[in-house]
């Protein structure tokens, strides 16, 4: 240690021990020090930790939104997916996906390394940064679903979830997101950037919202709309969910749970940016990007209350929710390294976007019962488009840091190198999850896998898939007389259990 | 530094370099410092964006209980509202609230820094310091709305909702909480303190509950009751809420939040009170608010479920979840320096308080749809007065430090100071809120522009101002022999969209 | 100070002043350290109530699986029950549980310090503690009042309810987790391990899941099934509950709040396994816990999925939802200690452990609404013989350290004396429930307190007992020539107050 041997020149032969003095002192501090590494450890894993319980929220946000979005006959199918999403998402990425993602070295494309948590914890991939990225993983797939809701089987749904879940996630989320991936901005000290930059997508509006937005696309445009929702003259009808309260609940906890999504994403929060002691430092950071994540969705809300109340005439809530979320997909690209001011832009622009996306999408009859390619996809590429215009220097420096002169926003005065990478990764994320999901989208249509019957269609997925509805509010037993009026099967409502009887009718 | 010539002259001239050796161990000394000061931001920031987190949950909260408690035909427009108070309340906070709050140095009655989030970061005025502010101010804004629930304008409501989080309720957190506050009991050492005491209202019930009660009171007081809540003969009938699920749902949830109201508003958690290494600190005194807060709702709760009980014959949920909610909003005064058993005592006089004022309520044919006025402003008041009379000596000191010989509660030994300053409080809120809200809410009453027409009330303002009814679970395309018995208009169900057919005839 | 000493004579005799030196700069490291003690304090507060408040969220989960799982006309009655088993938890767990549990030195059956919360702050004792053990109080009779639902009188539940968190639980709770308890396996140095080993009950697979289920189940048994449940013949009829959509909402609630449940037991954060500095400490036990945690629940709900597909030929979201927290139930006793492949084993041996059980429910004729006697009690059993099987050395080691030899599971070479103390477990906690809350149900029943009438249980007992329906979608007095549809009765709709009309008809 030279902290010893400066400190015995110095003691001199005055001590009557000079270098044993000095020992002693910095042993003393080096245990100081390695007390403070302790310390910030749980510091940092308990931020992480409760950020990634608060990103896990979403998926019950997620439940909700799509619950409410779907005709009632549908609600308990769309809702298992959000369930298995989770479910299924966390024993195929402890098997496969975090190593995948994350497991370097590697060579640029794909890690190869963490298979079920081998070797893990290792410096910087603990157990909460695991858990942190799974819950990131289920949130993909739980776009994605949202597209294909009321029309879908689940066999097929079951097939496409893990398939993104465990491979075509994690192979983005390492290109833009480790650090070997060849696009990513926070690559390993030497290792060259794309455009000498490399892609700023903070938390995601690319590598999470596009990837579940394009891949919903692709499915909902070969699935085809549901019946019923454009008219014989070709007009859109509205097939209204079934329920606005839990809309505004899934809403609301998606807006809860973005605050581990994006503040969360800096993964550490005790580090400061300049000297040991001042007030600026990453959770000041962290701070301005929960500012920003809430400026942007608000002003976005805002925009589409007044932008859908001029096109439509009504103050619609539903609307203004997924306003407000496409704020939130836009600015999770560059959250952290935004101005407060700049997110007022960036969700004033977004609430545009999905107007103008979902103009486009009624007029070329694509039905997407959450609007999730819209929204997650079209919302977020603006986001990507965004940051690349938008980010300031000063931030940039301090959130990617160790590259000096690197570029920042177009209209900050950072050049137009940012850009470029951020051109190139919506063009790859595109092309990519196109490439991947299109294909087994298809193959899962020409096996008839895809689309469910229309009777089953005309029916609902729940009664014929999942042992019926999701709602019995009359109890037709206490009062028999009404039960024409129940908008309940009274099938539904008391039935013989199938195990007590294997012949059940319904059983498919 | 002081440490250095110490140590310096110690080592004496036996070091070969005495005042090299004091430097450099000094200095480490000073490193070991500016790291803790490091440390303690990461720890406080953390603490604070999670309360601040959890005080954003209330806001989903009061969204559950303000549409659970309106009936069917308004919940769209109440759950807008909610989503509003949020959005809105973000930029306007962004842009003048925080400012006009907490920009010192003022004059005492007004901030003027800030404005825009300019200059902060600065040292206590982080971005994590403001967003939790924020969802303080959208949560006063909240409590207005369930004053007006089904019989206001839509306009109204985003007319005074701006008002009322942009600048009425900014000055009132100044007066009380910023350092500068003319009635502030933390004000900057040296200024004067009212009656040499200051107003404790730690977490707000003045500040937020009394505020957004008061508010409503003269709003309700000036639309009056809506249409059929008092039959001919003048007696109350009960226009039951839709959902009772949603109000637990919403009632759970502010409970849940709350933790991030009252423990939250200390701010930091790393302070020792005692000498360093000491088990207390402001650790304890935290998770001693937290139990206070807990002890006031439980003990109002079950004062509510017997006090009911023997009122009406019921055990009824609904009614035990104001109560549980009225003695949250007392405790939330005086949480952090009064003993636990003294918040048993707050929160079994907060039930009766809210008990006895609806029925003064029902008898002067007061209408609040969700008890707001008498929940927020009746039992606000009554924790303003609680605070002053149970403070206990020892806690308002660790709490509010540096000025010895300060009153605390009168029943605790204390004096009367604090409880003329309480009285003081309580009038000034009243009557500040009375001069802003009041005038506006005539106004616009006088402009035609605060109630809805007797037609749209009756019809529900979802059908008529905000495209249809919040739920539809019978789906009639499926059945339509059933559709005399659901309970859903046709017309709502399968809708040609607007943007589709210009000339819709429910445009308004 | 050993430092000061051994410092001086290291700098011995040149420096002026070699004493003063030495405690000039231990006295600094002194300072240091007890800077670091009160950032542990903050830390591990931080985590533990943050902790406490997600296990506070289960409550809510609670409170919306159960309303979601019995039919609407009895969703008040539950409701108001899992808001009282918190608001009387609060009461009474203030006043006698928390000492009972916790207030050592006691002769190891049971506590008796810390009435009302006299004394604490203590040293390992402040309230952050009592508010997270309050949480698992009310969380073990939330459980029971799944079991007696949609039958049992609210006097009862009162009762029981009480005795259940102000007694029964809190002396469990101390046998296995107070320092002093007989069974505890991290007992005070000196004192006697059970079978050299003590119980491994981490989070409270037995101490809270068995305590609430096993209570259940005797109240399940001495009640007997809802009328309707079986029919003539004795087949099993599925008696649905109202809302799935709730049943999913207070999943994932719960799930959401096991983070805090399992993880948060570690109750601090900030402690190293290792040399200081290294990568291995509790913020990474804490991290796997949570990992184990996550797979065990996701896997019992892919098993759960598969296997109730092949069963009844469905995919049913409810169905996985109890399995979901069947695997959730299981892994709480080993979460801890045990490695993410052995949680995969934990979920999907539970899944089947459950179906089981509900087949021999079904084939006895025993009815609990929320499967909770064969979900918390049968799983939980299970989860605690799971722990004496995979136990791992090093993490039994590092979670309950200072026992070296101490024994660990038996299918990894640990041999079976941990086996042994679990057994021991089960068998204790099923009969200390047996011979305290089964007297007391007979009790009630043999007074006639325990069920209601069949009058009342056919009407529901909402109408009967709690004020009217928790519903009331359709809007009569808009449209009242669709009254016969309505599936609310007009005079739970719009009601004359009691408190204005004290010859109520329907006050019992």
């Amino acid at each position: 240690m030279s902290c010893s041997s400066d400190l015995a020149a110095l003691l001199g032969s005055g001590a009557a021990n000079a270098s044993g003095a000095a020992g002693y002192i910095c042993g003393q501090f080096e245990s100081v020090s390695l007390q403070f590494t302790d310390a910030a450890s749980a510091i940092d894993s308990t931020y992480l930790l409760f950020s990634a319980y608060l990103v896990f929220a979403m998926q019950l946000g997620f439940a909700m939104l799509c619950a409410g979005s779907v005709r009632a006959k549908n609600t308990m199918n769309i809702m298992l997916t959000n369930v298995l999403d989770a479910a299924a998402g966390a024993l195929f990425y402890y098997l496969f996906g975090f190593a995948l993602a994350f497991g370097g070295p590697s060579n640029g494309f794909i890690g190869r390394h963490f298979f079920g948590l081998k070797g893990v914890p290792e410096v910087g991939f603990d157990y909460p940064f695991f858990l942190y990225q799974w819950a990131f993983a289920i949130a993909a797939a739980g776009i994605t679903s949202g597209s294909i809701a009321e029309r879908t089987q689940f066999v097929a749904y079951l097939i496409y979830s893990a398939f993104l879940t465990g491979f075509v996630y994690p192979v983005v989320s390492h290109w833009f997101w480790s650090g070997d991936g060849w696009a990513s901005a926070s690559r390993t000290a030497g290792e060259a950037l794309l455009f000498r930059s490399g892609v700023i997508d903070f938390a995601g509006s690319g590598v999470v919202h596009m990837v579940g937005g394009v891949a919903g696309l692709w499915a909902a445009l070969i699935e085809g709309p549901r019946i019923g929702r454009f008219d014989h003259a070709g007009r859109s009808v509205a097939l209204r969910g079934h329920s606005a309260s839990l809309v505004v609940l899934g809403t609301f906890l998606l807006w809860f749970g973005w605050y581990g999504f994006n503040p969360g994403s800096f993964t550490t929060i005790l580090k400061s940016y300049g000297p040991a002691g001042s007030i600026n430092g990453q959770w000041s950071a962290v701070g301005r990007t929960a500012v920003t994540t809430t400026l942007a969705g608000s002003v976005a809300a805002l925009t589409t209350l007044f932008g859908k109340r001029l096109q439509t005439g009504h103050w619609n809530v539903v609307d203004v929710c997924n306003g407000l979320l496409g704020g939130f997909a836009a600015i999770t690209s560059g959250c952290s390294v935004v101005d407060p001011w700049a997110a007022v832009v960036c969700g004033f622009v977004s609430a545009w976007v999905l107007i103008g996306l979902n103009e486009a999408a009624a007029r070329y009859k694509y039905d997407d019962p959450l609007e999730a390619a819209q929204l997650h996809g079209g919302c977020g590429a603006w986001g990507v488009i965004f940051t690349a215009l938008f980010a300031r220097e000063r931030y940039v420096n301090e959130v990617y840091p160790g590259r000096p002169g690197r570029p920042y926003g177009l209209f900050m005065g950072g050049g137009g190198r940012l850009l470029a990478a951020h051109v190139v990764q919506i063009l790859v994320i595109f092309g990519w999850v196109t490439c991947t999901m299109g294909p087994l989208f298809l193959l899962l249509h020409k096996l008839g896998l895809l689309r469910i019957s229309a009777e089953d269609e005309m029916a609902g997925m729940d009664l014929t898939r999942h042992g019926g509805f999701a709602y019995v509010y009359h109890d037709e037993e206490h009062d028999p007389s009404k039960h024409e009026g129940g908008f309940m099967l009274r099938s539904a409502m008391a039935r013989i259990e199938p195990n007590s009887t294997p012949s059940t009718t319904n059983q498919v």
